[in-house]
């Protein structure tokens, strides 16, 4: 049986659109394969004028009954939940009955981990009959592979910048924190917790102009990898042409993930920013 | 033999002066047990106006000539390293001929973490016949004891906060990175890593207003504690006033150390402020 009857006899998919261009980047892949899709944009996530040429429905976060009208009518029974989330405040969460049966839950992962926020809203939505997907399960174009994106390679100081990276990662992965670290010359210049990859990426550039870092531009990796234990389907690592951007200001040489465990977003802006940025991109191999 | 006549033995103490109120603490505690202190400030670190009523002598980070004459001229034996110090661009430092002696020292630790920059310029005393010594060894009245200071106690939450910050903590210590941890709910909202404690306080305080935090002020803590195998004669973990004011704004509970390896700064003002924001301030015993 090909991909594509496959997807078929899975019936329609409900898209559940945070920020960003990743969400439609996906839904367009796994329209390629034939499978329809529906979309659902977050109001205060979801940028109005992406949808404004294509079927959709607005959902809030924490308010479950349109969304599951709207999919059961459709036969859906796969979600996907992809794009960017600010957490939001209790008080703004629109509540209706559907989702007051599965608060208890919702209120446990808001006040975890923003890992432990997206798997509740994940199981409050399999209590409700639905099957969570991966975005790379239904569209594995958006994963990326292993080996440089671009013309830009690593170095030797670089790669071993990476392993230190990948090791410190690896200590705090047990933490629900810190999906990202910054090196340069062995030395942990950042650590990314609550603040967002971006935030941390604006830090080093910071410290550079304020003296704390003396390391000369071009020195220096952005390591991204998975926490251990986390749920990929929720809440996946994502890089794209900002994170290239950010890490040029910053005066890094260049990023590393690990292969078909991040999601590219835009990845031809990607590469067009790293080339004439002069950054390296690599997707290393998950390893033991 | 008494502490002063054991502290009068040893001859007079070269103290070099980094930025903050600290050095001259540290000066008069010793001062205070009958010991002859000497006051070495180094420019660009140390302010001029403190040391304006105290005989005292400049010097450059990586300058030691004038140093060593003086110090040997007083029969000094024992020296002290306290005080901030932004770590120095190196084409800022000026070299002598003493200093090219111990500059492959010098310039190993300048590319490591600051733990190793403060390792090396000791080693380099060392070399030149001097005796590097801790700052709580003469002046143990700087060291925060075991138990809170102040009025504001933690409350069950925030002790299994300080318990998760210090598993952390003891996890990334072998990178040589992140004294400093900040956790609200089981939750690791910051890690410290180059930027420095008042820094990481400040992003704690701005995700507050930008909506990436939403636990309600008044949760959370500050934890630090020394790197595993950091040498603390170089580089003890210290606290003051603006710590605590850093922890107010972050809207945090309190602060927890370790007892004994912990250097208070102004331990007044500190219990001032603390009471005065509501802040708790607990030194913990360093455990197994």
């Amino acid at each position: 049986m090909s991909v594509n009857a496959a997807a078929k006899q899975e019936g329609p998919l409900a898209l559940i659109c945070g920020g960003g261009s990743l969400p439609l980047a996906v839904a367009d892949h796994v329209a390629k394969r034939g499978r329809r899709v529906l979309l659902f944009p977050i109001h205060g996530a979801a940028d109005p004028a992406d949808f404004a040429n294509r079927p959709h429905q607005w959902v809030h976060v924490a308010q479950a009954r349109g969304f599951i009208r709207t999919a059961r009518a459709a036969n859906c029974r796969d979600v996907v939940l992809i794009g960017s989330l600010v957490r939001p405040a209790l008080w703004q969460l629109r509540l209706d009955l559907s989702t007051l049966r599965v608060l208890p839950l919702l209120v446990q992962g808001f006040f975890g981990g923003d890992n432990h926020l997206l798997s509740a809203v994940g199981k409050a939505f399999e209590k409700h009959g639905f099957r969570m997907v991966g975005a790379h399960e239904v569209a594995p174009e958006v994963l990326m592979p292993e080996g440089t994106l671009g013309r830009v390679q690593p170095s030797e100081r670089d790669r071993s910048d990476i392993a230190l990276g990948v090791d410190y990662l690896r200590a705090a992965a047990p933490f629900d924190v810190g999906q990202a670290v910054v090196v340069a010359n062995k030395h942990v210049l950042a650590v990314e917790a609550a603040e967002g990859t971006d935030a941390m990426l604006a830090r080093v550039a910071e410290m550079r102009v304020n003296g704390r870092l003396r390391a000369p531009a071009g020195t220096g990796v952005l390591v991204k990898a998975p926490k251990r234990g986390q749920d990929l389907r929720f809440d996946m690592p994502s890089i794209g042409p900002k994170t290239v951007d950010g890490v040029a200001r910053a005066g890094l040489a260049g990023i590393a993930v690990v292969a078909g465990s991040t999601i590219i977003a835009e990845p031809d802006l990607l590469v067009q920013a790293a080339d004439r940025a002069g950054v390296f991109v690599i997707g290393e191999s998950a390893g033991p």
